[in-house]
């Protein structure tokens, strides 16, 4: 296997994560959390979404979190933009954040589901959008749902995934995430998938790795994605968040997890693996329930002489 | 990455895994959990200990154990051997299993801290059980625990792993597992290590792994193992047994979780994903809390058309 040095990680969790729990977090917490996640080394954090609070009442304090949080220079903030009205009103603060996020699922199916639009109509949507946020200023990461196969018409073929990348960066996003969304992805198609990724759309947008840990094959998932040229991968802090389907399934990669691993490879991120395993614990006492993270549980690797 | 068509699994769950249950588990449960095991294609199971009742309880029924399971022919049974006391028990029941394995730990201060003994003592002690065990016709696999990574010493050398592997196959070994007791090792140092292990000990002798997910990598060390050229594997149902240290950190990697991988990845294996979930749901049932298994909680991967 031919490595990177260095890879990138987005963290996701304080949008992704905490819109999967059921309780909502009060807005302190929220802020603390994202303040400590701010001060690892992690350099872009997604921290809220502008979808109605009467959808998503988790995240209906996305004003208020951007307003509180103190986060370093350097340090790039990104908000999920569910739709145009999601960006007129993420534009009030325009000042309090650098980037925008947003989606749709490559699978027909799917994204009726989810958001209750054709993926043509959500396409037309995000080319207003997209140029709009880059009027703005702001960079633009468009994510695809369910690259990688979908729960309800499984198999998706990158060529249709390549295809709905070419109308994003058409519309001027710089980044296209794929998600695995519900755990479907193995090392071998995510391999074969990022070779033709690159081959399909150049290098001119980046192209980043969205993995979840639905059946433990995540970080492996991760493995093949850097073998086949990815450097760019999205995680959560403590596992948090991904799409709570089946029932009790695991979320997104742990950015600890993912951390840990890269140093141990050496491939270098610049994000500080205890900085990030205190945030998951922070989070953890917050949520008052267990985990999934391995490295919350286990702690880094390290030895002691025998006394 | 080149990968392998196939891979074969030893299933270690009835020995490691329960051997670190706290509560002891009754003698009809783990006959009915290695007989569900025997009918799911696994066509390698180690289902036992002949370490003295006195210092693991768990397995001082490993005589009734043998007599009661009831095992489709071709599924080979192995028993652990701790040290020649044990061999001698266990030909009291020659007729009932087919394999043994034996095991010392690579690096000196775990060796004596888990058997208080040194490794040469450990290795004079097999040089004596593998050629008994080889005359009564047993297939013998030899296991160097810490081989990826010590708690008390840190990195471990190939190299001197490499030694001690020789010293067993000189000694009538048949097959050496490499055991990653900790969770040490990562994607990068598994690939190094199974290519140099192939060179340092050639195709005469079965090379297998034997990963922890303690820090979440196991998976990913499999394809690093696999794009190396390693096919054999070991891991347990339910994510059971391991290391328990650090306190509360998960075990080997799951059957389950490593079958569903393997099967996506077009790697066959003949086992069954779906038998091997019910031994493992049959398993948490018994021990009565959850397990750490991925795709116990997430099920395979299906799809079904949206209603």
């Amino acid at each position: 296997m031919s490595l990177p040095r260095s890879a990138t990680i987005r963290e996701v969790g304080p949008r992704d994560g905490f819109q999967n729990e059921r309780e909502v977090i009060a807005t302190a917490d929220k802020v603390r959390l994202i303040d400590m996640l701010a001060r690892t080394g992690l350099s872009r954090l997604e921290v809220t979404s502008f979808v109605r609070g009467a959808v998503i009442p988790q995240l209906a304090d996305a004003e208020e979190v951007l307003l509180r949080i103190d986060v370093p220079d350097g340090v790039s903030l990104s908000v999920l933009l569910p739709n145009e009205a999601g960006l007129e009103r993420a534009l009030r603060v325009r000042e309090r954040f650098h980037e925008v996020n947003c989606f749709l699922s490559a699978s027909e199916t799917h994204n009726l589901h989810n958001v209750r639009r054709t993926v043509e109509e959500s396409l037309s949507g995000l080319e207003r959008v997209i140029p709009r946020a880059r009027d703005e200023g702001l960079r633009v990461e468009a994510v695809i749902s369910t690259s990688f196969g979908c729960p309800y018409e499984g198999v998706v073929s990158p060529q249709r995934v390549f295809a709905i990348a070419r109308r994003l960066v058409g519309a001027g996003a710089q980044e296209i995430g794929f998600g695995d969304t519900t755990g479907m992805a193995n090392p071998v198609a995510v391999g074969r998938f990022f070779e033709a990724a690159r081959a399909a759309l150049g290098g001119a947008v980046e192209l980043t790795a969205h993995f979840h840990n639905t059946r433990g094959v995540g970080l492996a998932n991760v493995v093949a994605a850097l073998a086949a040229g990815c450097t760019s991968f999205e995680s959560s802090f403590g596992e948090l968040g991904g799409c709570p389907v089946p029932p009790g399934a695991t979320g997104n990669v742990a950015t600890e997890d993912l951390v840990g691993m890269l140093d141990e490879m050496g491939i270098e991120t610049g994000v500080s693996l205890r900085g990030v395993i205190a945030a998951a614990a922070a989070a953890r006492a917050v949520l008052g329930r267990p985990l999934g993270s391995h490295m919350l549980t286990a702690g880094p690797i390290e030895w002691h002489p025998a006394a």
